[in-house]
């Protein structure tokens, strides 16, 4: 199993304090040492850091803490892998270019059979079932709409249908973002939180940290954090109904679709 | 313009040297100030840096250049815009997946009227011309190949005529891999060079750095490097005949074609 991180806000955040918590869990306060990743948007852009080994002793990934970079929409995940070997391409999150933008996604879960998942333009280039998955999804999403979905109720509709189909093969939680928002279906365990005004402290499970987030932030900041487990012990998290697809956009929770 | 580096190697290398005399490049010996981005294959995937921002000053670019990461195949740039703003969508390379494996392309030059350039199943994510010109050239080669070409030469044919094609547009130097072979284009100036054995001493032009590559290789090894210009003062570069494509493979100029 694997543990995911997302992030999205409606000012640019760093994504240190909570990217913190998860990179001890790569390796250190759990068991998650084959592989990391964080992806971090820029507009339709992601910048990804990757590496196949424990986060939580990856100098990239104390880079990454010690430098932060602010964002709208950023996605990370720590691997403790279930199929496929540790290699490069099979370290989430996945990118792939659709409709001239960067889909981002990340997956903890198994989806079994996942070969027999139809695929059309996009092709794994690792051996996970996860990046078979999202191959499949993105092809679902492209075939659907050609050019660039319409509505945006029409390509959340067709996502949470299609992860409900994928999910029927096992467990299939997953983050995955456009730029814009931030998609979370919860299969079996995803809980989320939104941080806003009146801002207070907040205290990492995994690290001896706590930020007094009222210190950084504005009145107007909204930011809503999806994890596989609460990252903090002091704040009240939203644990998610399996089968349902969160959509976030602005740091607010825009809606909540059954995917089954 | 802009400055790009390539190497190809027969064993894993590391490029911080040429790279180190790139960053210099990127803001401090020249005016590429724009951008910068390297992108390290393992096997056919592709991790990629990349920063809108100066490369000399880049705590980043340090970073790489300081913990380096050993690779078959590396391509990197530095940006000084000619079209387009200075954001991470618009910063080289650019990566897109085809046929299962990343491919990474860096532009140097301008392309006149690039979005005249017909497009298909590759989107241009951000605004430049370089962009543009790549999901066309990606195009061609996925419709002309449907499921993978069935010779390498037929797939590097394609590619010349479709980059000689692009080249009249303006001055179309570039380099694109992926994940075995590196495949260069020169319009008006790219040149390389080849290591092997018996190995010697390197000196940088943009840097008061030297190596000594007998000391870190064996007799066996073969390191291609491309480049805008020269990197190093004490070596004899190979410079390139306009409308040319050269084919990098283990370390070895395995093919030199027209591309007018």
């Amino acid at each position: 199993m694997c543990e995911l991180l997302g992030m999205e806000c409606n000012v640019p955040t760093d994504i240190v304090f909570s990217f913190s918590g998860l990179r001890q869990r790569g390796g250190r306060t759990a068991e998650h040492a084959d592989g990391w990743g964080l992806a971090l948007y820029e507009g339709k852009a992601a910048r990804v850091f990757l590496e196949p080994t424990a986060a939580a002793s990856s100098p990239l990934a104390r880079f990454v803490a010690d430098n932060p970079i602010k964002t709208l929409l950023a996605i990370g995940h720590i691997r403790k892998k279930t199929r496929g070997p540790v290699t490069l391409a099979n370290t989430h999150p996945f990118v792939r270019e659709l409709w001239g933008r960067d889909w981002v996604f990340a997956h903890n879960g198994t989806v079994r059979g996942a070969r027999k998942l139809k695929l059309g333009r996009f092709r794994p280039i690792g051996t996970t079932d996860s990046e078979h998955a999202y191959c499949h999804l993105l092809e679902v999403l492209r075939s659907s709409f050609r050019d660039h979905p319409k509505k945006l109720g029409d390509l959340r509709q067709a996502l949470a249908e299609a992860a409900g189909r994928v999910g029927r093969r096992g467990s299939f939680n997953f983050l995955l973002g456009d730029g814009q928002r931030l998609y979370a279906r919860c299969a079996t365990r995803l809980c989320y939180i939104i941080r806003k005004a009146p801002f207070g402290f907040a205290r990492l499970s995994d690290d001896d940290v706590a930020v007094d987030f009222s210190e950084v932030t504005t009145p107007r900041d909204r930011v809503a954090i999806v994890s596989t487990v609460p990252l903090t012990t002091n704040e009240a998290w939203t644990h998610g109904e399996p089968g349902t697809l969160w959509v976030f956009d602005k740091g607010r929770l825009e809606a909540t679709l059954p995917s089954r």
